[in-house]
């Protein structure tokens, strides 16, 4: 298959990465680096990425910020960006793909845990999590041509817990390989509107 | 208490109102109607209806509108409708309410069945409600002074089913008292990031 990882330089995006292009031809983009660069907010930006590209098979979305700050400190404006760039970004990936992506295409998009097992500072990346899960639950029974769109929640990674564990004290980090896996049973697998949990 | 519904004339608000109103002071929010108007999705002019309103106890927030659309005829800007109102409106409603209700104070918010029972044109409101779950679950950590903040999710209501019966054909109607009783639930009993499920 021929495999658009977008956000392909974070931990999660590196997770599925190593997964795939072992059986795959990945096509890597981010928001500065890898093969072709977006900003995945930008449905133009999109649409534009896949008619550079060419035919592809799948989409894996690892991109997207959340703003992380207390609930206390939220106002509409950091709030948005969650909604913008984790949820939008993630969907225009989606709505751009739809006529374009091979027949049988798969997306999968990532969501995260602090839906289910929240953190303090996590509300807009909760959010965010729990919309992409409204989603791709909605979004799959209205797919055509065998197209697939499942989401990956994943906890926190063992290699981002350097950085990030400090927000996440008691989370038990999750090991990069099983993340990889799961993107590997969402694009070659015949899931469709699932959030498939990695912890 | 001292009640505030935004959202007050549409079939949500009326079953809440209803069960409420026979308690408690109720204060009607709309867009238009109701004893005071505001945009939801203008944290603006949230933060200035609070000021008007004077001293609350609870929220009940029924309003937010979110795009009915095919999936394959969604852009960005229609999509971003449910962002913007059904999601971003709501929780403008508890960001800028944090520091202006009442002690022990409760927010409660309202998505509904479509991201756990989907139907075809109905990916944004999906989304939106899948957003409301992951919120509340989030946010009811960061509650200060005894806050409390849940979101009643209910299948489409009695009293819509005329309007909207076409749309969820099998859905099983919801008795709007019903409705009501899981505001009564959520303003007057003690539960906190739940998810109020009334089907």
């Amino acid at each position: 298959m021929r495999i658009i990882i977008v956000g392909a330089a974070g931990d999660i995006g590196q997770a599925a990465r190593k997964e795939l292009e072992q059986r795959h031809e990945i096509i890597t983009v981010g928001r500065s680096g890898g093969d072709y660069q977006v900003d995945v907010g930008d449905m133009i930006a999109v649409k534009s990425l896949y008619e550079t590209v060419g035919a592809f098979d799948a989409v894996v979305a690892c991109a997207g910020d959340a703003k992380f700050a207390a609930l206390a400190d939220m106002d509409q404006e950091t709030f948005m960006v969650g909604l913008r760039q984790k949820v939008m970004g993630q969907v225009n990936l989606v709505l751009a793909g739809l006529d374009v992506i091979a027949d049988s295409g798969s997306f999968t998009l990532t969501s995260g845990v602090l839906d289910r097992d929240p953190i303090r500072m996590g509300a807009n990346a909760a959010t965010a999590n729990g919309a992409l899960a409204g989603f791709v639950k909605s979004a799959a029974i209205e797919m055509t041509r065998g197209l697939r769109v499942n989401v990956v929640s994943p906890g926190m990674l063992d290699v981002s817990a350097p950085r990030y564990g400090a927000w996440f004290q008691g989370h038990k980090p999750v090991p990069s390989h099983d993340v990889g896996l799961a993107y590997a049973k969402c694009v070659e697998g015949a899931l469709t509107g699932q959030v498939v949990i990695v912890e």
